[in-house]
């Protein structure tokens, strides 16, 4: 029987992708401890759950007015540490808990983050997983020693040579090739580990890579492409594809279109698991869920949406008044996630919506559509967009930490199990044996290409 | 009483830093593997050393004859993980050892590397260390994008930039800066979160930084600079010096002068702690010791010092007969640790050494100047160096992965800690504690600047 797909959307910061769950009162305080992040390890492998993965940011909010004071003051994921770090941390924690970081292509070599990944899968016993992103917001370019960033589809094409050159360097060594024959001294077979030589038009390196082929073959490819030049990349890249769909007819067609766009260019759609947002909010019956929910909804301020609207859309919010509906240049200025401006302007029907539309159709900052109920009616939910086509599976946000994980370990998942939609125990060891692909063989990013 | 410094020299690869040292019939061959690495840190630990490093390397050699093949074929450091990655992961098996990661200032963005040294101090609860190089050679340049190393006095001008961002970071959040009332929305004092506002000749970085203050206020930093313009910036950044003399006169006056430089730029040269390489070879008796140091001697090959050298010096040392003279042009054509160099020319006593030459008196590849005995003779020799003022402590390499480091457990700590010259248990938490310096206060580095 086909098994749902789990994820825990974590952040290495003072708060969960909620900005104001931090504000909760049985929210954790102490997130720049290790042991918080090795918690909330724990119970989503209790859990069972396929991976956990953390987004990234490399700048505080500080589009909205200029400035990031209101970030600090009111804690508005204005901390963000090395996710890598505390993700490796996890691992140490955990034994079959896949393990997944944002690592931008913007900012770095490719070089070191196929290095990165690489040394995880090694350290991890295959249970790495990369989500791919191009960085897109000016106070991230300003951080790191950029005055602009750079416009939308280029940083595509762009990204294209960077996968170009990691899947490159991962298929450096064969998976024979170690000899380690002391005594003849032969390491390895030097026929068997291959030199790269890229050369392309934003990117080069040369090689060898210094990592031997890791236990997945690669770490898994999550993408989050949802708008035209990041949808291709996506159909290319992405073995794990992160999407947040308002509905769940809008989620079957997006789903259906991004593995029809993968096997256009040669993919067995088989090799792409897509993978929703939701906000549970969960307990032992649908009126304590709504209780809690009530309490959860109370929580965020409007600073929290515009805040965070500006960061995403890399435009000063605050600059506008509430009902001020945005003109057409303001429109096409955005140069930040896109995909948000679009879902915007189709579910409110307006051409020129206001500031308060943008708070109210992207739910940014906001508790926005949450998934309330006792376990019935959760998994009831969540197996109807499984069965009629929405997703393979979910990326679980947290409300509040550590709390929100663990009322979904202990309400929701069992009653999955009990459904057989989801595994009772891992089968596998990597996190590709979870998600059941294969394990990736050299030239398998070929596909189509 | 004064108490030693002692650190393992680690890398995150197939050998040691003696590159023979995978081919010793006990030398363990599971170096892709966690605990290959976990174990080292437990040893480390139950010895109680100060801290664990790791070198690192962008590339594998492949300067001698322009080609990777013998390399990989023979084992000669072909291999190179992200260290960091690993680090994190022997800090979760440990509770007091120091954490340190070489980490280049030449292909990262400062941001990044201030980023991930503070997450990492702070998931260790303050036991970082962060060794600071600039990359010297081409085949790393190549493999990061670059297509040539930037010449050795500039790239200290650059790193001088580099670590005053990354300083400019640390010091970003105050101590007091987070507040965490949750009732009142207030996360953080806004008067407490700077920003940097830093722009450079090389670099540029807005900042506010991400991260709050680490246990250890910054991290501590390690630095290895011994040639002119490397020693003054040693000088200005390094709080733990990692350091290569030949003997004790030479260490002796090195040491003295290093600190004096410190001094006469402001800093109070007790904030600075110089340790010096070591490869010891010991057992129960001098006997046995002997026998071992053999046994490891037998193991380099030709190719490994050719190969090592080639890479230090970023020069093709096949591409000269063994015992052809170096031309002057060539000796000033050399781009990499030029202190090797010097020290061939000065301990040879010729204007013009042969590769013969560079072999023998830089030591590369081969057991050079082991240290060979029972514990009376390694700790006296160690106790002499100690008292005369040739070091604060010891860099203790590894001829072979894990036996050399079980062996100097087993037999030198003791008899250093009977002669009260190294502690019996860790007396404090974090990294600088265990080196006697002080917690870093926020413009701590900005001493004498």
């Amino acid at each position: 029987m086909r098994q749902m797909t789990l994820i825990g959307f974590l952040q290495a910061q003072n708060c969960t992708n909620f900005a104001a769950s931090w504000r909760h009162p049985d929210s954790r305080t102490d997130f720049l401890s290790v042991d918080y992040y090795q918690h909330i390890a724990r119970v989503l492998e209790a859990g069972k759950f396929d991976l956990a993965f953390f987004d990234d940011r490399l700048a505080m909010p500080d589009i909205l007015g200029g400035d990031h004071g209101h970030t600090v003051e009111h804690g508005i994921r204005c901390v963000k540490m090395d996710p890598v770090t505390i993700l490796t941390a996890m691992g140490m924690a955990t034994e079959r808990l896949g393990l997944g970081s944002t690592y931008s292509t913007t900012y770095y070599e490719p070089f070191h983050v196929a290095r990165v990944f690489a040394t995880l899968d090694l350290m991890t016993g295959g249970r790495a997983a990369w989500n791919v992103v191009t960085s897109l917001n000016s106070s991230e370019a300003r951080n790191m020693g950029r005055t602009e960033v750079v416009e939308h589809d280029l940083r595509y094409d762009q990204a294209d040579e960077f996968m170009e050159i990691v899947h490159g360097h991962w298929d450096t060594w064969e998976d024979d090739a170690i000899v380690l024959d002391k005594q003849r001294s032969v390491f390895a077979n030097r026929e068997k580990v291959h030199r790269l030589d890229y050369e392309g038009r934003f990117y080069s390196s040369r090689g060898p890579f210094t990592v031997p082929r890791s236990p997945q073959g690669y770490p898994v490819v999550i993408q989050a492409g949802q708008s035209g030049r990041g949808r291709r990349f996506a159909a290319r890249w992405g073995e794990l594809m992160f999407v947040m769909y308002p509905n769940m007819q809008v989620g079957a067609r997006a789903t259906a279109e991004l593995k029809q766009e993968a096997e256009r260019i040669g993919r067995d759609p088989a090799t792409m698991k897509v993978a929703t947002l939701i906000h549970p909010v969960v307990a032992a019956t649908q009126a304590e869920a709504e209780d809690k929910c009530a309490a959860i909804a109370a929580l965020p301020t409007e600073d929290d949406s515009l805040s965070l609207l500006s960061e995403a859309l890399n435009f000063d919010f605050g600059s506008k008044g509430m009902d001020e509906p945005f003109t057409d240049a303001e429109l096409a200025s955005i140069s930040g996630l896109q995909a948000i401006r679009d879902r915007v302007l189709q579910d409110s029907g307006k051409t020129n919506p206001t500031v308060r539309d943008f708070i109210h159709y992207s739910g940014r900052g906001q508790l926005h559509d949450p998934w309330v109920g006792g376990p019935k009616e959760v998994a009831d939910r969540m197996e109807q967009w499984f069965e009629e086509g929405g997703c393979d599976g979910f990326v679980v946000a947290a409300t509040y930490v550590p709390g929100a994980y663990e009322d979904f370990v202990k309400f929701v998942v069992p009653e999955l199990q009990r459904r057989g939609l989801f595994r009772k125990e891992y089968e596998g060891r990597t996190l590709r044996d979870h998600l059941g692909l294969k394990r990736a063989e050299r030239g398998d990013w070929r596909r189509g290409g």
